[in-house]
């Protein structure tokens, strides 16, 4: 593997992954094709059992989609399981046999949020991790997954608080609303994810299978959930209201580095403006 | 629209409404026709999308219903929905395309609760906020919808202690467990849920819609488990035992403003009375 | 009632049962036995209504299954329920019409953690109380209703972590996952405990049942998730290379009382040699 976007690093059973798309760590077409295809043949390599997801970029984890790319992710998606919908790939890899871990500094936003919510776990620096799923600041649903999880793991009325709000949650809350598994000082994030890990590696695939098939009996969002939103997503967003309202918020700073460093504010003055 | 029971303050497309139905705020015939002819006009009024209630009263938000009008209470919600439930008239503002936050000062108990479980949001202010579902002290379930929602929010271990155990719940314990979004100061309560309405009401009206439909096809109770619930509380409840029991209470000062103030302890004394 | 495994208290309404199987209240069939009985002798006893379980052993609540006793386990099951599983008559509980707490000190692992999650509700010292549910150290899943009740408590990612970590968890982090009802300080435990318990006894049969039943309906797992759990966990954990991963556990001092002090450490190790 060496995918444009990702450097990977394997120590034993465990494989890392760091996201090193500049400048934001949007999620185009290329991170799609990269990740899509590290999770296909990690799934296939029986010398791995645990993949970790981090960023090479301090201040974003994954920003969002390249909303100006949106056609060409879900094609990358197809490419990679004959379904363009990147809610159904990212419940591929929650499905897998693979214990998927994402240690989380800087801003995960919109489809970010989605991917790591489809990770088993998720792990979050204290000081830095921020959160937002603000679709519905442009008026449409989060499209690939992430309002499935976020109302099963939140429970409704804090996911639509989430949703509705498009606010940016720090990692502390982020943790009391059970979108993350824990907020870590960030001194510490690394190394409890590394023994995290490497523990759960030293034990039987077989229990890993076992645990995650039964688990995802119960709570993982149907295939026919994640698709009935890919769906609803696409022809909402594709509106032309909805495409002015995503020209207007490029305009103002949407998609570039520095205006999405207080993205919150952003939207909230787009939507007035 | 001039409400007995409420009053109306309109901010662009927000309206709060601040319950005022001295000396108690109990859940009478009046409140109920109010809230539900409210719901239902503000429905129709496309220059609304988002809805605050609040209680002129320090110390009550809504104290329970009145046991006394019970039939009349339910006669209100049949007027307004075809169905006597007050479950299905609060759900049926859960299914709306409105947003509702509830903002909480002092105790909120009973059939308040269970409204309040209705809202998309509830915040409430750390000092002064305090919850109970305490009909299972009368040997009945809570009647409109609050089990459905405590079960699904809170988890079947929680909600089990707060239903069994009819204790009053302090406002960080009610956050801890999930019964509301977040318990705040109460010097910054309105500042804050005044904001977030505000937020909420910018954004376009057909991300509320989608966002809310698509969480409640995942979260929010199917009519059908409200109305067996309603079903079996009102056979319950008109049962010559509990009847007795309620009559017991009141002469014990049930329905009473001044010894409401601390009705888990008048509940636990009355039991055994 | 003269259990061997439990000494047994009777306070109005409420039977306190306390665990006391030296040396580390391994579940072994003779406390499945009186576990069982007592479970369904007090169920016929209409003058009880509430059961309180804890430990004479403050290093242990119930450390788990007797790996080396399992048939016997399951054979004391189906005398008591027709079934062999554990997970089915620890249902049998949860669905009865007791109301059942459990007050924790110590670690409780394994099937211990099992049987505490079929209680309607928990309660653990800060200072002492100690979760695991390790089964995936051995390649297998929790086979007695532990999965089926942590994915719904906890939501899928911290269940997740739970068991394929095989980590310990103290009572603080257990509360805030959801696991407990709440982490008291040890000296306040048991009068918390007392209190509660006599409170809900005061309260009417009745509304216990009909409380329990709407609730279950909804966030009880089903009695076939767990037959399925049971008989994957049976076939699995018979396999050659599961009995000789737990044989060189044993050789490591799994299932000693002193080893166990520190299990999650030993299985660690136990994975690696």
């Amino acid at each position: 593997m060496s995918p444009e976007t990702l450097s990977v690093q394997i120590d034993g059973a465990v494989l890392t992954a760091t996201i090193d798309a500049p400048p934001m760590n949007l999620m185009t077409p290329e991170l799609v094709r990269d990740l899509g295809q590290l999770i296909l043949q990690s799934e296939r390599d029986d010398s791995l059992k645990v993949l970790v997801f981090r960023s090479a970029d301090p201040d974003y984890f994954i920003s969002h989609v390249d909303v100006t790319q949106l056609r060409a992710c879900r094609q990358e998606s197809e490419k990679l399981t004959g379904e363009s919908s990147l809610g159904l790939l990212f419940r591929h890899m929650s499905a897998s046999r693979l214990v998927t871990i994402a240690e989380i500094e800087g801003r995960v936003r919109g489809v970010g949020s989605e991917f790591i919510l489809a990770c088993d776990m998720r792990f979050a620096a204290l000081e830095t991790a921020t959160f937002g799923q603000f679709e519905a600041a442009f008026g449409v649903i989060p499209g690939a997954g992430g309002l499935q999880h976020l109302a099963r793991l939140l429970g409704r009325s804090r996911a639509l608080e989430v949703m509705l709000s498009a606010e940016d949650y720090p990692a502390d809350l982020a943790e009391r609303y059970g979108w993350i598994n824990r907020a870590l000082p960030a001194v510490q994030l690394s190394g409890f994810v590394r023994s995290l890990a490497q523990r759960i590696a030293k034990f039987p695939a077989a229990g890993h299978v076992s645990v995650k098939a039964r688990t995802n009996d119960i709570e993982l969002p149907s295939a026919d959930d994640i698709r009935r939103d890919s769906a609803m997503f696409i022809v909402d967003v594709m509106k032309p209201e909805v495409q002015r309202r995503l020209k207007g918020a490029i305009d103002r700073g949407f998609q570039a580095r520095d205006a999405e460093m207080n993205l919150a504010q952003l939207l909230g003055r787009t939507a007035t403006e």
